[in-house]
């Protein structure tokens, strides 16, 4: 019974099952993994029916549980249960570890089939069930995501590109400087390092140089950070909507998704060149909300950098930031803050980014 | 949602439904009355799922704790749930009673079947569901129960009968000494009265006497004690052994048993004259639990005097005492005590008058 190492913090309000603040609730931590989600539990004596032996309601409890953070998983916000079949098959003893998953087996407009199973140590099947619910809400959960340096590892081959740019032109540029900028928009780069505003016609020639030069040196080299595609598939698959907002220009996108064979995930991409002012302004993530026609308060952004972290909650939107290439101390202002998408499921991503209420299936 | 007023005093045990000792648990309190096993619960903050409705796991421990009621009710100690089947009707809230009942439908010497269902307080169906069980194994408890001052309210008749019977002797009987031997047999009391050794002839034109006068004084006049003819039906129904042990002798016995419509009732009936010595002693509940093939252990016996209760205990069987005849106090080394069978049902008799873990259905 192997569990995924995914973070699984508090998640807030009183729920019997998944509260991490009820005193006598069951604690559960769900993790979406794959297909699956799973919670795993040890039963003490108080949750037994006779002696030794689990209590038939709380082994429902377990197999409900995984079962509203499935649908969740799928875009259900909330699902009304129609009924559910449960079949018991072996004794559930306290003291051992039991491990609960769920998946969904169909998913219609209106209809949800879900299969749960109960499992000991060893693979056992302790108790299966099959729910039928009636999907009451879709959600509108909106994932928006940073590109350089949360998507794509090409950090290095930006500051390359840069160094040989501003090289050219006998200006240092540092690591220290870049770590500060990377993320923003190249006329904010250049205007910042140089110190004092440059005719547009040199800008324009100094960042088609150095996007050459980031393209020429990416090529064939550019890897996805660790977790970020398993992450994005799982979004896709839970028909919940994608957004890339970028501050890279336009032909640096359209590189990055064909070299990391990520074109068509997202259901829409925003790039640098259509908005007015670099991030940290909001202007940005508002725009890709609205293209979506989403309320940025259905949005969550992931992001690798302070100021792109500032235009997120500028734009009030949620924000898990990750310190691929910032320190957590940077970047305080987000909601959560990961050192890895390896340790982020859709449920964290959902749910414990917002720290709020969880909205789960309603039983009616 | 009316709840019969029945005795639902501590269950021992963790259970997580049903014990009132378990810290977290639901604290339910069963009671059986008619055909159904009902129950009583409102939930609070801490059994919520989403904001304000209780979660599903609750409801199904709640469905599921009054089934394996309503199947110990019908002489199930263990049953083996196959499936369940669960239909989600109504929202759900907390802080507002909630009644759970179930009740069984089918029963074969292999399966059970049981429905349930929660009820707001003005009936609504928030959730109903239907139960298969193994029949895993069935319940041995077997009821002994006392006739005079337990089922049949003879005391006064009794009474009557003697005193006229050593009026005609001069011998004065008064109520103080009747109440210290009501319940043992005819001999024990002449003796004790007489205080010398009477030719058995002459014990024996007394008895006959007294016997004479009792049946001519209760016939057409005798009555049953409240609740003891509904809770004879239950446990027949109940499927569960009854014995009928009365110190008295057979002519009498008839007498109670057609006088008030119980003929057949009992599995066997055991009176006074079948052994040796009167209750105190042992020797009587012994006899009657040889003749149904049953120990003494699985024994309940239902006595209203102090030296049928120790008959009974003496035994090794478990005593539910009823405060008829004689006051609590001198009951006390029953096991329950009672002041009326009206407050009585087939969970006080089969799991509360044992205060220890309760048996119960086993999820495997």
């Amino acid at each position: 019974m192997e569990m995924p190492k995914l973070d699984v913090e508090n998640t807030a309000g009183f729920c019997f099952a998944c509260s991490q603040e009820n005193p006598i609730g069951l604690k559960l931590k769900p993790v979406q993994y794959g297909e699956k989600v799973t919670a795993e539990f040890t039963a003490g004596k108080f949750h037994q029916g006779w002696d030794n032996v689990i209590h038939g309601g709380i082994l429902y409890t377990l197999l409900d549980e995984v079962t509203a953070y499935a649908m969740l998983c799928h875009g259900i916000e909330l699902g009304v249960t129609a009924k559910s079949e449960i079949r018991f098959k072996q004794v559930a003893p306290i003291n051992e570890p039991i491990k609960a998953s769920a998946w969904v087996t169909k998913l219609t407009k209106r209809l949800v089939e879900t299969k749960g199973v109960l499992t000991l140590k060893d693979d056992t099947v302790i108790v299966d069930g099959n729910f039928l619910f009636y999907v009451w809400r879709q959600s509108k959960r909106t994932i928006l995501w940073d590109m350089d340096g949360v998507i794509a590892d090409s950090y290095f081959f930006h500051f390359a590109a840069w160094q040989e740019t501003f090289a050219k032109r006998g200006i240092k540029f540092t690591k220290e400087a870049f770590n500060k900028l990377f993320g923003t928009r190249n006329d904010f780069i250049i205007g910042t390092i140089i110190g004092r505003e440059l005719p547009e016609r040199d800008v324009k020639i100094m960042v088609q140089e150095k996007e050459e030069n980031f393209r020429r040196k990416a090529t064939g080299n550019i890897k996805p950070f660790p977790g970020a595609i398993r992450l994005l598939n799982a979004i896709k698959k839970g028909n919940f909507k994608l957004g890339l907002v970028s501050s890279a220009p336009k032909d640096n996108i359209d590189l990055v998704l064909s070299e990391l064979n990520l074109k068509g995930i997202f259901n829409c991409v925003v790039f640098g060149q259509e908005v007015s002012e670099s991030k940290p302004s909001p202007q940005i993530y508002l725009l890709a909300a609205k293209k979506l026609e989403m309320t940025p308060n259905d949005c969550v952004v992931i992001e690798d950098s302070p100021l792109g972290v500032t235009a997120a909650k500028t734009a009030g939107m949620k924000c898990l930031a990750i310190t691929n290439t910032h320190p957590r101390q940077k970047l305080d202002e987000a909601d959560k803050i990961v050192d890895s998408l390896e340790n982020v499921d859709l449920i964290t991503l959902l749910i414990r980014v917002q720290k709020v209420a969880r909205i789960r299936k309603k039983e009616i």
